[in-house]
């Protein structure tokens, strides 16, 4: 282990010896950045492009690395997540204005959402079924406040088969009306519940201030549906579910969200109580990541999704819905990434452990690739999710920048040294330069994949404590108004007892721009006076500014 | 072991002894039993109510025993293959005309293909993605042979968000134009080929006949899309994924499908070859179970997706596509299925193996329910997917009839005798009546577990090799047009010498209803003459009805 002599050779290897690709690849970049910024929504023209350093005038060293180099997140939020999607090919924009394309990168992280989730939902009882997406008109608008809040966003297919349709159909914006219409052919007797069904589908609302993942025209969810005999049993459900998503975000997102109630305000349309995990963002404003609603008996009601109780009565039943999107992903992106790019939790991480071989002689390239290969099948096979960077057309130091902004947990480093010594070296993405690399790791198999593998738990670990010490450095105790006014202005969250007024919180809103993300579950006991009325409260909320 | 003394207590639980459930079951069935062959489409409308026999008419024991039995297949194939999907919970009707709600049991069918194909496309270099499913109007106008192929099936969305839409978009029939349109800004030297991706999601086609599984508006698939520098390596890759489809199929399916190639009236909108792989159901009709298009430069030209070559030159990429559907469901139940309902192979069974405990005597209870959970936890712990009827509102033979309608391959019983023997029954869903059943298996796990694994191999085996022997006693070689008009009119498959006109061709489907399902890849050598013409003919052709 020579690391002195190690680092000049590497730092020369920053530069591209072959450059054969790069105009191609600046071009794909500068092409993909510009729509980015200007094409997916208004609220991305008007902030980006003023912003965003054109890569033209950037010093020689930023344009030799500029196909895989992103603007600083600290220089400018938006404009760093649009590179990042853009840089690290998480995302493209479709052609038709709002939607996205999810390119393997990113749809992989949603692959990796959907295997622990699907576990979790089977687990706990619930089947995977499909419902068509085509919903008549005439459904959405039998619950009263549902139609109120979806109409505006809906998508209308008018004509089918050359035809003009007879009734208009919606496509799914949500799935709560067809559900009840279906559970009311599947529901008889109280022996048929609960009856606890989850999709996973695409669904389309028609936005019109949209970001990729976090707010697009059609995006891909999985909504659960349940229906119960009783009360008790739905509210039972709906805080399971969201202590489940809680567990999720937290354990392998590493995202500490905050579970608790919405407000009346900003309850979904139709249910009765709305619970939500609110996230904090890197630019500190909330990200609602999940939610699941108690939707009481207002869906039943409208569609007369009923059952014979045990006394052979005829009930109406009571139902939860709950949802977690592609948006979760703008969340991974959002909490964890840093001015180099992604940084992603090695439970989510498509790619755990990126090799890097690293050779100037032709006779040294044989025993490299030899042993990279090696490596690789040995983590491989011990379950970790690795990918060996052989190509020739990118220096090491490209490979290094490039796969940074990629996010990739873990590097490992092989050069002719490393196999004489039957050494490799590891570099942690959280972690950088030199404090984070670490010459020397035996290629032993099983004193490899244990060090990996710690690795890889204590990176998770330490990305959970990052975002839960600049989420609590980040949300201030507030008693009054003012206090909440500053809070706010200077960025952060507010946390203050309230017990006001709908028509207050709509004020706030309008004067600050933060609105109630929750009432958190947990709460701190004690008589509390509301911070705009100073009458009694018996709870805290949490205000921010959101996506 | 004392087979003869068990029987005519088994006989006698096959009536209900609760039958608190009966009507309502009864109603159920009834209830899903009329729209299922009245509403799905004008065909099964014409076909079924007539000979399907109301339960009203049938005998006492088949009254009882009705909320679980279908109509026999050899009497009405139609009405059983729509009992079958009504009684096994597969699917439902949607609100939508000819629209499917898919339900859990025939759901869980569609993932066990989805996990199967899922790996193997990764395995052979695909990435999953998502492309949005509204697809400007003006792409499906670009290929000229694609919008003439499509356009009468098209779903079109006029109005988003409240207002009528400057231009129409499609709801995805297919997705080769959006991803031309993609793969023009991924494409750009041959450094970036070949580009292989696919994706899981639901299309929706404006068919005027539908039928559940088979031909839905919406229907869920995965669709396969790939870019090539060479001809070669896209006909190469064409080929893979057909070999893939026909293993699938008969390795994890049971159906032995034949692959072969389309005829120029049957290829795909916009393709320059149709490969496919065609299966014969029950009634002997062709059901065309995967496609995998070779697209040639169609869409390349029309959307200019073109890379440099390694000279530098600009060239159009050469394209492949390839689709497997929910329609392949439909084609498990119409292969396998008899009299009784479905009959699934082992590797694709939601439930491979169902236990049902009989006591009759509440000191019996106990023990039986204890030995059945450690039956089942003894097989889960195998891999074997393992489900308990441990309810206690039908009787044993209530639920033997029940699992045999679901197509569950192997049941295991646990009596009280059993207990005492430390042994089980298993039974052949397969292999009817006392033949398929086996007295005295050991519970001890190693035995049974291997025994169980061991009976599950030779039924999915079987199912294979009784679907051979029908396939191929169904498939008549003939060397005339009257040859090939008997066979047809007999309902079975004609196979002869074809190189005459696409009119011909034409005339063959008017006179007899049957087209060309493909020219098998399987060609026996030597000189042959066309059967319509006398000409000479380098290949076979298969002629059927189909689906």
């Amino acid at each position: 282990m020579v690391p002195s002599l190690r680092l000049p050779s590497l730092t020369s290897l920053l530069f591209p010896v072959d450059s054969s690709r790069s105009p191609a690849a600046l071009r794909r970049s500068l092409y993909l950045r510009r729509p980015l910024a200007a094409g997916f929504s208004a609220q991305s023209a008007a902030t980006t492009p003023s912003t965003s350093a054109s890569p033209e005038t950037k010093p020689e060293v930023e344009r030799l690395r500029s196909d895989k180099s992103v603007t600083p997140r600290s220089q400018d939020f938006n404009a760093w997540y649009l590179d990042v999607i853009a840089s690290a090919e998480l995302a493209d924009y479709g052609p038709v204005r709002g939607t996205m394309v999810i390119r393997p990168y990113g749809y992989a992280m949603w692959e990796a959402i959907q295997e622990y989730l699907n576990a979790k939902f089977k687990e706990t009882g619930h089947d995977n079924m499909y419902f068509p997406q085509f919903i008549p008109y005439s459904f959405i608008e039998k619950e009263a406040s549902h139609v109120e809040g979806f109409s505006p966003e809906l998508a209308l297919v008018t004509i089918g088969g050359g035809k003009e349709l007879e009734e208009k159909l919606v496509v799914r914006p949500t799935s709560e009306t067809i559900v009840n219409h279906m559970f009311t052919q599947w529901i008889h007797s109280y022996r048929d519940l609960p009856l606890m069904i989850n999709q996973w589908v695409n669904v389309t609302r028609w936005e019109m201030r949209t970001k990729p993942f976090v707010r697009t025209l059609e995006f891909l969810w999985q909504e659960g549906h349940t229906a119960h005999a009783t009360p008790e049993e739905a509210e039972k459900e709906a805080q399971q579910m969201i202590e489940i998503y809680t567990k999720f975000a937290y354990e392998q997102a590493a995202i500490p969200v905050i579970a608790g109630r919405k407000s009346k305000l900003e309850t979904f349309a139709g249910a009765d109580k709305t619970y939500t995990i609110e996230a904090m963002m890197g630019d500190r404003k909330a990200l609602q990541a999940g939610t699941r609603h108690n939707l009481g008996q207002n869906f039943s009601r409208a569609f007369g999704t009923q059952f014979a109780d045990e006394n052979g009565e005829r009930q109406h039943v009571w139902q939860t819905s709950w949802a977690i999107s592609t948006r979760f992903v703008g969340g991974i992106i959002m909490t964890h990434g840093d001015d180099t790019g992604l940084m992603l939790p090695p439970k989510l991480a498509p790619i755990q452990v990126i090799i890097v071989p690293i050779w100037k002689k032709a006779d040294e390239k044989i025993a490299v690739l030899n042993a990279a290969s090696s490596v690789k099948e040995v983590l491989r096979t011990a379950g970790v999710k690795v990918k060996l960077d052989d190509g020739e057309q990118h220096t090491p130091g490209w490979k290094f920048n490039f796969w940074e902004m990629k996010g990739v947990p873990i590097r490992i480093e092989i050069g002719p040294r490393d196999v004489s010594s039957n050494c490799v070296v590891v570099s942690r993405r959280d972690v950088p330069g030199k404090a984070g690399k670490v010459f020397g790791i035996s290629m032993e198999p099983s004193t490899l994949v244990a060090y990996v593998k710690e690795k890889l738990d204590e990176i998770q670990s330490s990305l959970l404590e990052k975002a839960v010490s600049f989420r609590d450095s980040n949300i201030v105790d507030v008693n009054s108004y003012d206090e909440l006014k500053a809070a706010i202005s200077e960025g952060k969250w507010a946390r203050g007892p309230w017990s006001a007024s709908d028509a207050d919180e709509a004020r706030v809103k309008e004067e600050t721009g933060a609105t109630i993300r929750c009432f958190p579950f947990e709460q701190t006991p004690g008589t509390k006076s509301c911070l705009m009325t100073g009458n009694s409260a018996e709870e805290v909320a949490i205000f921010a500014k959101s996506y």
